[in-house]
């Protein structure tokens, strides 16, 4: 693709050379000829003058560039779409291959994709071009709605549904039985069945490996727009809400309920039966034991306001030190207290 | 079913219209006609009045429910109970899916099911009633109990054995390789073969992509009756004992030995070669780097007995004050000190 | 096998009857006849006089055997080694299962082993001796090394490399899609496709359920000789160095580089586009949020220097009491001051 062509396909103006080809998107420190890098973050200013890339998108204050210029007033987003634009993925052909097992009571768009040894339940619906890969296993009366990518080895338990454009990454679990158990007075349990539906709306992404519960009653829901990265804990009955991010190795305890445009680093816990305000933010490793207001940016374990937490956090390697002061002071105090005597 | 029938089968008094229909359970905010829900957490009584539940399971001392009352003196195992009662599954057709592959040495019980694209290896040997779903993975030499229910997507090593009624979540591995090397002169590392065994006893049941080494020698050993969440990794030489509760994302290092009735939050994290007493609990994201003694109750990294971490933790907030304080009193300390002179 | 025999393949002197049968390895406190045990770490000494072993591996100095010994001078190496020599497992069959699912435009060396439902994308080389194990999907234009051993129901994505010599334990994902998003100015956000390879080198292992991500642009690499255990994060762009060690549950968020011979206990978290120099150590559940220079060993959340951080935590289990402290000390204080106006 010519630079000219993909800068009208991203509504952005371009100095320099229109006509050299774009082959790929590349980092500013290994880009070559052909490639297309981005400057977003300050940090790498500095390696733009000496950049082998043909043509950068940046925005309208950088200078200095030695290649051709896409301007852009959001040059991260505008990489993103010119990153998807040189995508190199081609979708495999429509229809079911033949090593693939369909319930003859599923219904499966014929526009889309159902890879080998993938096994599809009585009662299921897949919607237009949606990708279904190899090993995944959706059970009964599960529904997928169109333009979804289902990635190899992951399973969609019964009666759950997926919006539109959800992507699940590898080896994912959508409505694997919630951690729900009565303890007998012998102190054994006995398993509450775990049977309501999971639910996830348009334009979620799922990461690999990550595990969302089905709860006993209601039901777990992920709105739309968020993005979960892998290995995160999703527990029966949790809702979130859209446009959350959570970062690999989350945990979020049963029937908490999580608000619009909430941040999670890496490794956050929260606990049960939590109300999460909207924009919420907590720092990797945070661990969340009573409900926070919207807006609150808390850290550490147990979670308290972040400021608080990291005035206390410097003052943690000081504790050796006061313990020192503290006798010392008792020292002198005594002393004072004697010869006052 | 009638609520009289239910009533019936869970050896409880019904107190209203023992005729009306019931069909599933439901939480109490939110159920409508034909629903069952209960009240077991006093948090949840001021709902009770508003329910639109055809019925309610409740204590003896429960009053002014709006609907008819089944009384438990255990609300939630009675609960438990009747989802169990109510509950939609039908399982599978017995017999082996004709695209699933079966070792011609290994031997199935009729009454089992096995599903498409599962594959089970030679000397495998698989209980009555036993279901085991698309992608389940059983390698050579493995004894599945009777009443097992493996879900897609689950790996199970050879040589390993699971008692009856195990459950397995999605995507759990049973078996993997311990992690043990040991270290070469140049820093390398020479791989410890992991031949022996991991050992499920009755009634255990596995969470969503949760992982269970073998060891080297010895074996991992699940005791009876005890429940792991999703994402919990269980390392070689485990040994977990009866009715324990593992919460998602929980780690424990390898040949520590875990006492029955143990429980432990989300994301705590237990040091290898310890031992932990019966009944200890600690809470979620922990970090214990000492055996406890039976009945210890632990938080914090390093975990240390909960009341003393509490109060701590309490302080924790305070330091930058307590820091404050000390260079004050210093300085009020030293001018009299100087006024002493 | 005799002790004999074992004991020259280990290249390790033999004191006692070289004749006796040897069957497997054994713990020192369980081992019987006909079990190899080992004595490495000096807390298990106590156990050596009252073993069953039929023979033990042991250092130079030790003495009180009840059994013939081979003499090492690094037992547990010797251990590996023999357990190696002993190990029961017996490769499958070379060649392509018939259940398996091989694209016409893939090379599979006749010496390899495909298992049952493996699915083997357009474009993919599988090397000599290779074994993969069923529910294995690997993705187009994947090269895998020789005498690599994949486990059931791993994903290997498209465009990915593995060297040769690679365990893959069951469950586990290489080159899922890193965690990459535009936000648009509404709030919601735009994919960035994460097209770039995920590269493994010689001699690596990667645990159970581990994730590794692959970049938008550049690398996930992977270098020679790193052992990853289960369940652990590696996000998109990160390079870990040789013989690195991760033990279970460990995150890396993306971009940041790993050293040489790395150790990292449980559940640390690495915070992004971070640098840790060669021979850092972390242990558990650390969280690092700075660079860390080589040789650093760090502990704590943020992460300090490990004999810091053992001095600070030892103090805040007496913070309450330092709290107390401070409250007398002013009082006794204010008492002086108002006596000596």
């Amino acid at each position: 693709m010519t630079l000219g062509e993909l800068a009208r396909r991203l509504e952005c103006p371009v100095e320099g050379d229109s006509g050299i080809e774009i082959h790929r998107v590349a980092k500013i420190e290994t880009a070559g000829p052909g490639d297309l890098t981005f400057l977003a973050n300050p940090k790498y200013a500095a390696a733009l003058a000496s950049t082998k890339a043909s043509a950068v998108i940046a925005g309208a204050d950088v200078e200095g560039a030695p290649c051709a210029v896409i301007r852009s007033a959001s040059p991260y987003l505008t990489f993103a779409r010119a990153a998807q634009a040189l995508s190199p993925e081609r979708p495999p052909e429509p229809g079911v291959h033949p090593l693939a097992w369909v319930s003859a009571e599923a219904v499966v768009d014929p526009t889309a994709s159902i890879g080998p040894f993938a096994a599809i339940g009585a009662g299921v619906r897949i919607g237009a071009r949606t990708i279904v890969h190899p090993h995944v296993a959706i059970g009964a009366d599960s529904v997928i709605g169109a333009d979804c990518l289902i990635h190899a080895n992951v399973s969609i338990r019964e009666r759950c549904t997926l919006g539109a454009r959800v992507i699940v990454q590898n080896g994912a679990v959508i409505g694997s039985d919630g951690y729900g158990f009565a303890q007998r007075p012998d102190g054994s349990h006995e398993k509450i069945p775990q049977t309501a539906p999971v639910v996830i709306e348009d334009d979620v992404e799922i990461g690999a490996n990550t595990t969302i519960d089905r709860p006993a009653v209601g039901e777990t829901r992920i709105k739309a727009g968020t993005k979960i990265d892998n290995l995160v804990q999703i527990a029966h009955g949790v809702v979130l809400g859209r446009h959350v991010l959570l970062a690999a190795q989350v945990g979020i305890a049963g029937s908490t309920v999580i608000g619009d445009h909430v941040t999670f680093g890496g490794q956050v816990g929260v606990g049960g039966h939590l109300t999460i305000g909207d924009r919420v933010k907590a720092v990797g490793q945070s661990g969340i034991t009573n409900s926070v207001a919207a807006d609150g940016f808390v850290s550490g374990y147990p979670a308290i306001p972040n400021h608080e937490w990291r005035r206390s956090s410097a003052v943690f390697r000081k504790l050796p030190e006061m313990r020192r002061q503290l006798r010392d002071l008792t020292a002198r105090l005594q002393k004072i207290e004697e010869t006052d005597k």
